[in-house]
């Protein structure tokens, strides 16, 4: 048991021009992404992490001895761990619309010199996940144990199953959905409305100046709300207050209100403000059967193995939906089973509870491949 | 069986000074109020309906014939309606700190000329009380049968349980708690952000000018969303776009982003931003043992008889809060009992399903006070 050690961010810079979705054409594409553990000769040893709205491509490890933190999903990834790098090839990219090197809107577009801006091309989840397919392509891998990922992250799982079956062995969606609901666009829709207001934001035309700092800072308190649960704000603030003193002032602030304040703060010190209008757009539009059919249909004879897992607490994506999923495939003829996360932390678990989605995925793995497990 | 016909709202102008609960003295006071029915000669037949975040004091009934709707309580408000005007009277005062006719932030501060604005001292829910039992008095009124509101209006209920429990026969509080949770703070918070951080706010300092309405609308888009549900945004919206064409478009919009852009114009036409900061404020402060003691022990001996209602779908004031006010006034041995609305419709079920109310809240008020039955 163990940790994968110092790691390094890579760069695929791939020259073609992708087919969008949309119509539209984007290219040539530059990939961020890390790997850990080595592939095999067949190439089919590999697991593919997929990251949620504001993640990057570093799920494990430090990028130097003195980071403070190591990757976002670090406790699950290394030698031993659920995610047995002695085992498998494991491989995360950042998503296609992102900033955190892979082409974005704050990329510079090749047509003008500058940053795109809102020139950038609408992207899909579908999108991403052939940008994905793109790099796997580049790196020799030929087969997929499995998709794993959260959120954002479970769209791109989702898809995966759809686009490129034959190469995936099994799908394992947390806390995501086969179709974005009203209620999670609405809470977009006010997260994106924060930026679109700040008049520092200047059409999406902002880089080179500090951009909409305070418009991106309110879309973040909004999204951290959604992403806790009432029962763990409660365990973690109660009613404490920061200044006694300030009680009764309209700027007196409970300790709660710092937090997400400090959330706010922290994501615009990393995180473009346009990306975070294309990502969320790229959620709301995400539906497994647009332009398949019939939602409850698209699941019939699915072939690659679903583990589903859902989050009790979980306001944003309720656990209904992933349940649905597996309930669909199953009737549709597929295997599918679901796990739930029992954690009071809502949405967020997925990137909390280490130990219980160790004990759920570790064991699933194994039986996926009992060829790579010791 | 009918409605009250036209109705009026009225003022009454209070030559004192109130002492708040922050130490401040805030008068002369306006309070807008309307009544229905008749005070009997004992002055013992009046009920007291609270009003919400964003309500007045007109329940029932219109203010002309051309009225296109009615008070937001209308179908509980009239002869044979669940708060019967032949039986009792009905009384609603705007809220200390609103902006439909009681004194707030817009109103004109004496001692400048000039609306308060940030001028305007912090309202807690005890001084809205204290405000309404000025107009009790003024009017009469020796006994309530009942207090009764939800939301913000239960948080004023339970108060007058608190505050005056000698003149209260009964509470009826609808999806509220005994104290804000954390998470009803973040939501509040976070639409306070939208209007500080708009430009157009000026510290407060607008009157005369449009003011915060992006920031204000925004605001009230957010809190749209925290008073719906899950289900009753699927069942209303689905995945429906308003413009097939936009679809790859960032300004492409669901549906369900076209209602709260409505919403959010609408409230910017008939509220004012700075009343929803101090209104907002005041609920975060709401917490009925706030400098009485510890939270489960002040139910103790709690003198009123309890009907509490809560709302199953509701995730802003969920239902447990209710349930855990009836469990702690029977505890301490008083009379509580608990009733729940089976609806989709979240928090903004007390303002939908009137049918449930009504035969929740008639037979209670009956069993209360049988001699003013039928």
């Amino acid at each position: 048991m163990g940790d994968v050690g110092i790691v390094a961010t890579r760069f695929y810079h791939w020259p073609g021009s992708l087919q969008l979705e949309s119509g539209a054409r984007l290219g040539p594409l530059t990939i961020a992404y890390e790997t850990y553990g080595e592939l095999n000769a067949a190439g089919d040893n590999a697991i593919l992490v997929l990251h949620a709205l504001t993640g990057s491509a570093h799920i494990a490890g430090r990028h130097s001895p003195d980071d403070r933190l190591p990757g976002w999903w670090d406790p699950l990834v290394g030698p031993g761990r659920a995610l047995d790098t002695r085992r498998y090839f494991v491989v995360c990219a950042n998503v296609l619309g992102s900033c955190y090197g892979t082409t974005g809107p704050a990329s510079i577009n090749p047509a003008s010199g500058r940053s795109y801006g809102l020139d950038f091309p609408i992207i899909t989840i579908r999108d991403m996940v052939r940008a994905q397919k793109i790099l796997l392509d580049y790196l020799g891998v030929r087969h997929l144990v499995a998709a794993i990922g959260g959120s954002m992250g479970g769209m791109q799982v989702l898809e995966w199953g759809f686009l490129y079956p034959e190469m995936v062995g099994a799908i394992i969606p947390i806390a995501t959905g086969g179709r974005t609901t009203p209620m999670q666009i609405a809470f977009n829709n006010v997260q994106r409305e924060a930026i679109y207001a700040d008049p520092d934001w200047q059409g999406g035309d902002y880089y080179g100046t500090p951009g909409p700092r305070r418009g991106l800072a309110l879309a973040r308190r909004i999204g951290t709300i959604t992403y806790k649960s009432d029962p763990s704000w409660t365990m973690k603030f109660g009613r404490t207050v920061v200044d006694p003193g300030k009680y009764y002032r309209l700027e007196g602030q409970f300790e709660v209100e710092s937090y997400l304040a400090y959330q706010g703060r922290k994501l615009v010190q990393r995180f473009d403000a346009n990306a975070y209008l294309y990502l969320t757009k790229a959620i709301d539009l995400h539906d497994v059967s647009h332009r398949r059919g019939n939602y409850a249909e698209v699941w019939q004879d699915f072939p690659c193995s679903c583990l589903g897992i859902g989050i009790a607490s979980d306001f944003l994506f309720p656990p209904y939906q992933v349940k649905e999923i597996v309930r669909l495939i199953k009737a549709g003829g597929g295997r599918a089973r679901y796990r739930e996360l029992n954690s009071p932390y809502g949405h967020d678990a997925f990137l909390i509870e280490f130990k219980q989605l160790e004990a759920i995925i570790k064991p699933y793995l194994a039986e996926l491949r009992p060829d790579l497990s010791g």
